[in-house]
């Protein structure tokens, strides 16, 4: 009895690892700000539970497996805002945008082959990617640069002949980079040279900042065939919980073999999706006061981390997260001194260590992940506590 | 730009296949009567609803990868009741019964890796394997012997080099084969000497008849270091659209190596968990009364195709299916002529053609699963329509 290759190459989540120190920080008294974690506290809209509770089924039942109508819907008209017209047969509603990424692996990596990636990324895609046979090529991002990646030469440098996705997190986890509908076309047009997907995960999409605009790969009618949209309702409405995301494509093969594996799994929540096609009904105002919310803790938190000396992080254009580069040698040790030595008034810290977000071995070992999901005077108090820990660990250091 | 050989070998669902038949006869006017799907018409418990109504979060968030902990509480009072002692860590909350076997197979199976399974079978298995790069190995078994397989010389027959795990579905999908607990000692025993896991597929686990006990590989604690449990809530409760169910194993790496994969896909829904876990809360007279509906079901169902002259159908000791074997050259032809040319007073009668559901290429072919989910004078009429259509189609055919 032996396990398959495949797990035993796979990692527990570097965002958890960490987590029993925190617990047992807590424990003893310690109060730990968590900038560690995605899950964001603004409300969910209250249209979710309205629908689930008016929902009155005498037999909870199977849904459709690509979807419910009224689901596929609320996609399609949502779509409809920003410029993309979209048919029922072109969506599958899948468990959270999760299940999207792994019926696009599933679909398009045979064994042994590789699908390009800006690091560092979340690192679930690691995961995923392992599941369907695949490994992650990364293309290698600076903070100094702002993790821009939309350069052909860039591109150019991490592709193999096993390369057949390109994948772009837009805005993104972990760094916060956005791309452009110009920088998407230089990708595509790349793709297409080199006959890739694309597999654009746009899940943050409406969280862009300074006046830049919502950018969709979808947008890009011309490249419709080989691209491979993920979207879901857990950040756009803070509705994590709701395991409701899609695949969305117009290339009918691909869309053809993602339908067995949505039959062969039979549906996604049918309760799920009675709530977040009702979602969709908020007005252009929840958007707007949503973006400004993360804009201006972006702001606070990034204004406060810059007045660490030494750390260095360009103010990202888009999503919840920073990557952030600090004075120290080791963002895990830090992290390990902060949750068991170091505290100022009983409070504490917590944040991602980055070189977990890399494919590339022995690089990000200096920098972090946050995410700014924490009212403004936490954040400001968190990067305070980040800035005297640092002080603290290098003195003890003797730096 | 290809798809993956793994997407190209799937097959779609062959109890959907002729679905789009169906819509037409019924579009013209006909009354087709389904007994070719598994979704229960059984009240959902109300505790189900009436949990989620009562839940109100500010936020929808996150649940815990591995299910939040009255789920995972509720299933260990279940268990308890079945004389299987389990802790939290030997249980992990799944996305529905589907995601614990495809977590299952990624954990187990490697490329060219099989797994042996009594056919006919729930034929998302093949996509399952296919998923984890695995197939499936066939135990042929006979409508003439109950399709029973608990038989180590059968089982021989069927191992290879590269099997991995031996299948269970008891009671089953789609024969109502039910194994006895000495029945999966001999499977557990012959496991044992081959070095295999045992997959044990227990959703219809109430579902047994005639004085038959409930049965669990859980049951036997020896083998439990070799013992994966699939479960689920959509069967037991006639929740099917709340994508609930469990991977239980008492394996530690195994469950570690879930635990990636349940992290990496973060969490199963919030509030179907909610809901789930209350349905547990119902008394002994929910199991009892659903029990003896399905048998009084079953009873009826089996009499009337009993008197389909050269029909061939053992009744079955548990589930809600049969597998009846028919004196025609063809069932999908037949289905064919049922659906398009054969009626009786504007009714006909629609079932799950076998053949897919055997590995076998050829076998099965006048076989077909019924799903008995329907009132019992449906069920009735179904049956006699069949008796009716199968004279009429031999008729055509000049037999």
């Amino acid at each position: 009895m032996q396990l398959s290759n495949r797990v035993q190459e796979m990692q527990f989540s570097p965002i958890r690892k960490f987590n029993p120190l925190a617990i047992a920080a807590e424990k003893a008294g310690k109060k730990v700000y968590h900038l560690n974690i995605g899950q964001p506290d603004i409300e969910t809209p209250a249209a979710f539970m309205e629908a689930v509770r008016a929902y009155e089924p005498k037999v909870i039942a199977y849904a459709e497996s690509g979807g419910i109508p009224q689901m596929q819907d609320a996609i399609i008209g949502y779509y409809k805002n920003i410029g993309v017209e979209l048919e029922r047969k072109n969506i599958i509603v899948t468990t959270g945008g999760s299940e999207a990424l792994l019926f696009g692996f599933l679909s398009i990596l045979n064994d042994g082959d590789q699908a390009m990636m800006a690091e560092p990324f979340y690192t679930n895609y690691n995961t995923f990617a392992l599941e369907a046979g695949g490994t992650i090529a990364p293309i290698t991002t600076k903070a100094e640069d702002g993790f821009a990646y939309a350069k052909k030469e860039l591109l150019e440098k991490s592709l193999t002949p096993n390369t057949k996705v390109i994948c772009c997190i837009s805005p993104g986890n972990p760094t916060g980079n956005v791309l452009t509908l110009d920088d998407m076309r230089v990708i595509c047009e790349f793709a297409k040279e080199h006959d890739l997907w694309v597999m654009a995960d746009e899940v943050y999409r409406e969280f862009v900042y300074d006046g830049r605009k919502l950018a969709s790969f979808a947008q890009l009618p011309e490249y419709a065939d080989r691209v491979i949209i993920v979207d879901s309702v857990s950040k756009r409405f803070s509705a994590c919980g709701a395991r409701i995301g899609a695949i969305i494509c117009k290339n009918e093969e691909l869309m053809a073999s993602v339908m067995k594996m949505a039959q062969c799994r039979l549906c996604s929540s049918t309760i799920d999706q009675i709530g977040a096609a009702a979602l969709y009904t908020v007005d252009d105002s929840y958007y707007k006061a949503v973006n400004e919310e993360y804009c201006r803790r972006r702001d606070t938190v990034h204004e406060a981390l810059m007045k660490i000396p030494g750390a260095v992080c360009q103010k990202p254009g888009g999503a919840f997260y920073m990557t952030v580069k600090l004075p120290v040698d080791d963002a895990e040790d830090l992290l390990n001194f902060l949750l068991t030595e170091f505290d100022e008034d009983g409070e504490t810290v917590m944040y991602a260590p980055a070189a977990g977000f890399y494919a590339t071995k022995g690089i990000g070992k200096d920098e972090i992940r946050i995410a700014y999901v924490l009212k403004e005077e936490d954040l400001k108090k968190a990067a305070y506590l980040l800035g005297k820990g640092i002080e603290a660990y290098n003195k003890k250091l003797g730096k």
